[in-house]
């Protein structure tokens, strides 16, 4: 299998993402070629190094890189030579089977959806998050910001799409799938979540178990939960800033070490055609070889196939 | 000025209702005079056994309780007698100044909207919570639950209504106001957002600072943060959480101990022409307390006439 990683993406680009990929190969299993976009002058001196070993990668030059302030459509029309756009072009014309990036947020998802494009019968395609249980355990929270504004529909289609994640790749037999609300009997809620619950409770494909409420959402009641991606947005970002707040407090307990994002890697876009994996603009090596692992296992896995057979005919 | 109390309302009634008003009498300044409803068959020896001054309180007979369970339209329809019927009507008729109640919170809303009703030119009355912040402050977060679906001119009125609360009775001279958004700009977020922003950002009666993001709400970023009650019942939810998972995770840290919501007693129906107090079900002494303090601050302060002065004429 052939990852492209974007060298140039995030706050601390190349050298974390050289890094990312030394870690990776230090460990036991690495079925992937990797390719890497960015700027050759950077990155050949570091990979020699870093002792990448030179017949596990293979650097295509990206003079250009996108900014964090950039407008992303703009972005990626006028920078084709980017880091980002030149890792668009291998995944859609099949030369690599999955596509990360810690750069440009918005870049990467304009060109998830109008590079790679959505699989056929997905309305919208979607971000999540994993969310850190009280047990120690890992759910999954979804959207997370790429849809702001949601349809009873789209939250439906999300639930299949975060359940057979959450299945192939967090490795849940059954998932659960709630939906995140402000009540646990069904009925409750705004309009949107009133609507969605009796599309999830006909829903085949997923394990409905009703209404989970913001409560239960560190809690063990559901391995998948969905909701809108503003709420969800909210969710994550608040959730994150737990990691920083007790860090500065010298509050220091493995549970909250389970709110270092980073450990998660990146998210993946899910109901785009190919695997695409977004990093968070301050990842560090562990997050760089992290979304390496998460595209492996996406690739090895199949889930795309698994996910176009789920929607197929729809 | 005379605070009428639910004595029936809360998981640990009557008993913690009374040893709340022990707390409250034992403290130096006790200006109220306590109207206190319920079964005085069981309240009067309570009274007697925790030395309650019989000067500064009067047992209103309420010979019916509303369950958690109930209707709230309809029990409150049919249960006259009960202690939060009889409470609304105190209220309603100007025997009592403000009423309290750690009840049915649907019977204690809609006793709020059908029989106290809205200040004249309130759109829809709002609950909030209170939010520890970072540095030990609180800020204040609403609504967080009465109104699952907003429209804009909703957001902007909570706004105002949050805003007269921070300064009057939280103490904040000019309180900063913010929309929980979805990214930092103008522009960003959902349609509601979207549309709200320029409404806060053109209203006189605030000091609106912009948007605040998830990753903001526990900091010190702004005194009242204006959302729907959808997101806002989440976050709260969720932060409530945090108490109890640290708690049983053993995890001890000033900062937690400000997640223990009782610690700030009950929320007040915002919008409502007369001061009302929801507490939570688990209420105990320490919650019962701080809202008769509350609602003390609500009457001294002339809260309810500041912002009925805001809104008239609108």
């Amino acid at each position: 299998m052939t990852i492209c990683l974007d060298m140039m993406g995030g706050d601390f680009a190349p050298l974390e993402a050289v890094k990312g990929l030394q870690r990776y190969f230090a460990e036991e299993s690495t079925p992937a070629m990797l390719f890497l976009t960015g700027d050759e002058a950077q990155l050949n001196p570091l990979l020699a190094e870093y002792q990448i070993p030179a017949d596990k990668v293979k650097v295509i030059h990206a003079p250009q890189v996108i900014g964090y302030h950039e407008h992303p459509t703009k972005a990626l029309k006028e920078k084709q030579q980017s880091s980002i756009a030149i890792g668009f072009h291998l995944l859609a014309t099949g030369k690599v089977d999955a596509f990360i990036s810690a750069g440009n947020t918005g870049a990467m998802l304009v060109g998830s959806l109008f590079s790679i494009k959505a699989m056929e019968g997905v309305l919208r395609p979607t971000i999540s998050t994993v969310i850190p249980k009280e047990n120690g355990e890992t759910g999954l929270l979804l959207d997370v910001g790429l849809n702001a504004d949601c349809k009873p529909e789209h939250l439906n289609q999300f639930s299949i799409l975060g359940s057979l994640y959450a299945k192939h790749i967090l490795g849940y037999d059954n998932p659960r799938v709630a939906l995140l609300n402000i009540g646990e009997e069904e009925g409750k809620g705004n309009l949107l979540a009133q609507a969605t619950y009796p599309l999830l409770k006909e829903n085949q494909e997923i394990n409905f178990v009703g209404n989970v409420e913001g409560r239960d959402i560190l809690l063990n009641k559901s391995d998948v939960m969905v909701c809108d991606g503003f709420t969800g947005n909210v969710i994550l970002k608040m959730a994150e800033s737990l990691f920083n707040i007790t860090q500065q407090k010298n509050i220091h307990h493995e549970y909250f070490d389970k709110f270092d994002f980073e450990i998660y890697g990146g998210t993946p876009v899910l109901g785009v055609a190919k695997p695409v994996i977004i990093g968070h603009g301050i990842s560090h090596a562990k997050a760089f070889c992290q979304m390496i692992r998460i595209a492996e296992k996406m690739i090895s896995t199949g889930l795309m196939e698994k996910m176009k057979a789920s929607f197929e005919g729809k």
